[in-house]
């Protein structure tokens, strides 16, 4: 274990924590209480923990989409249900060292790292004098990932919590990529996938806005059940109440919604559902088609 | 933009968020993000983030309820199911500076504000200066609300944020009131609306003590089902284990409830309901009665 | 009420907080911001809020597995379904003086304090100055237990809040003891109870490891349903797919678990539910046994 930290060579003040531990069992508070005695003082903002249990995807979307607003520091996203398996845990340095990404080396911190091109280098964390207990096989997040993100505020550096290791090694990220595509009447379309349905049962997809450019109001929605009208409008309340919108929301992507309902619910959409969308020039939609699996594609 | 401030100058130094965002999707993790790097050291309280989506009006009785009992200093109250649709985003100072909330024009505020004694100033918060993103129309709490929240505590001033408005051009909330009458055979009687059903299944009445001043120890209840007696006691453990209760809960109000079981599943009882209870000189309940709507009015 | 304390000589500057309350209603903020503005700058750290509403033993589970990591300060357990019976509501110093914890004497707090070898000394909380409100008889939690919390974190002494009694006098908790014993056939057994299923679904049991010490690899359980196996590992990632694995947690006690599925649900075990274990020679599952009650016993 280093010496105790001198406090103005501490490099990070704020840790963020991601995770799929829920705040039902006591493990969060746990976490805060453990890095609050390694690191005092120091801030720590919870990400969200209810991200579903082992979806290692779900976590690494909602990391990506929220990175560029969190703070700089040590940056914690733990879905991990490989913990034991031999899977590493992790340091990534990025962004020229204002963040810190700990986490397993599970795909969970690539699309982040991604958003913020690239880990500048990264760390397996094999000291164990930075963990706690005696080498606990099943809960990584309590004994690895906490007390290290504290000692890294406390003054320890990458150097003195891990090995240095290739960031090229590190397992890729897993993105859902859309297909844009001209079907033969010379229609355009895009087959895409839901990406997430939020509180609100809004429904994000994985579609840039640059995607549709042209199009017209209405566009088509094939999912599983009937096709269905999208009207694009700017915001929620643009929606008549059965109206079902095609909106830019405030990660970028387009997003199926409604006013003050949820279009999840109206549309029977689930994460990681297909779907199709195709301009509609006449606002009467045309006959259902047959949706293939989404593509998915290695990388970030 | 105004100058860094001079941390001296900071008239505020705690911000506290109520919101219908919930706690799954990663928004409340971006908001405290936002915040503590726009005001380093502020300290942020989560009132709670599980409003119902969209309900302005459990927004403002949970806020209204909770108000007295807040840290000085500016309160977001933020369920804003409106946002983009030409509602303005306001900031309403109270109690003579000591505190600022900040939200939509949309009623969530106002009861809040009302127990206060009203809003000494109001500003619309058009300077697009303290907001983040371009002008994103559909996440006003993340691009308007939080950053404005934080330069308030870092040392903006309202006349810095915004436009003083008129206080009167607020909306006003929708509060439900309670009609307390007599019947024809002379028995008094309160119609009423659940406000709130709590965890506990307590289901809290718009009803006072004191509109039941002089009743005996038991109440005849007339809700969708067949009456039933109510038991006037102080606190819940007075109650045997079928017993149904009427206390006065900890916000000063009268309250159906059981001991350590669920009054509002016992009774079929939702937010919104409206019952009628009625004084019960011999225990044995009459007849029941047909319940028209609660009445509603506006203003705080 | 105590004069404007010395920060400087202060005992306690953190406040660890658990409750039944749920995070829906806004109770858990008001806490936060009664006990800011009484110890202003104090640390506050939520364990969960999600104990099942009126569960004490959930309550004292978590609060004994947990209090090992818990930050020296005071520690608030509250799970009061008898608020306002008569019931004391104390505050136990532990540990030489490293932390007090507050909460009703019901038996919440028992388990905690017996892990780290008993309370050194016990007070009623009795001086109402510390208190806040006019004794409200229904919410302890915001008008007893925070305030004073918040009070010994500002300076206050244990003599100033309350009145000392004789640590013997509390109520223990209720711990449910394990049988551990050898069938007529000469087989050893341990009859047990789930103490908790958490958010993966994995089912803790009131079994320690020494309990099956020299068992062989497949362990036999009997519960509700038919007999099924399981397989001794070490980390959730060696089991496949649709084995069951037994292994020891990240609370030292032995856990029925799945890898990323929930063996709760597999197994339709629930909180409370008696369960058998046996060790398994040959891999086949014997006829299955009828179960009695897990035995229960008070202390510590």
């Amino acid at each position: 274990m280093s010496d105790a930290p001198d406090v103005a060579a501490r490099r990070y003040n704020a840790i963020t924590v991601m995770s799929d531990l829920g705040t039902a069992d006591g493990y969060v508070g746990v976490l805060h209480s453990i890095m609050r005695q390694l690191a005092p003082g120091v801030e720590i903002v919870d990400l969200t923990h209810d991200i579903p249990a082992c979806d290692i995807q779900a976590g690494a979307l909602v990391l990506a989409r929220s990175v560029q607003y969190l703070c700089p520091g040590v940056i914690i996203g733990a879905v991990d249900p490989g913990v034991g398996s031999g899977q590493r845990p992790v340091a990534l340095e990025v962004a020229g060292g204002a963040a810190v990404l700990v986490g397993p080396d599970n795909g969970v911190l690539a699309s982040a790292v991604g958003m913020i091109s690239g880990a500048d280098r990264a760390f397996v964390l094999d000291n164990t004098d930075f963990h706690i207990g005696g080498g606990a096989a099943t809960f990584a997040t309590r004994d690895i990932f906490a007390p290290v993100a504290a000692h890294l505020c406390a003054g320890a550096t990458l150097e003195d919590v891990g090995t240095e290791i290739d960031p090229n090694s590190l397992l890729p990220g897993l993105v859902p990529l859309n297909n844009v595509d001209v079907g033969e009447d010379g229609t355009p379309f895009v087959e895409a996938e839901v990406l997430w349905v939020d509180r609100f049962g809004n429904v994000q997809l994985n579609v840039d806005p640059d995607d549709i450019a042209g199009w017209p109001e209405a566009v088509q929605l094939d999912a599983s059940g009937v096709p269905r009208t999208l009207v694009r409008v700017a915001t929620f309340s643009q929606l008549q109440t059965s109206q079902i919108g095609l909106l830019v929301d405030s990660d970028g992507l387009l997003t199926v919604a409604m006013y003050a309902r949820s279009a999840a619910e109206e549309l029977s959409l689930h994460r990681g559902d297909g779907i199709r969308i195709s301009p509609l020039e006449d606002d009467t939609p045309r006959t259902s088609v047959s949706l293939g699996p989404t593509r998915r594609t290695g990388g970030e």
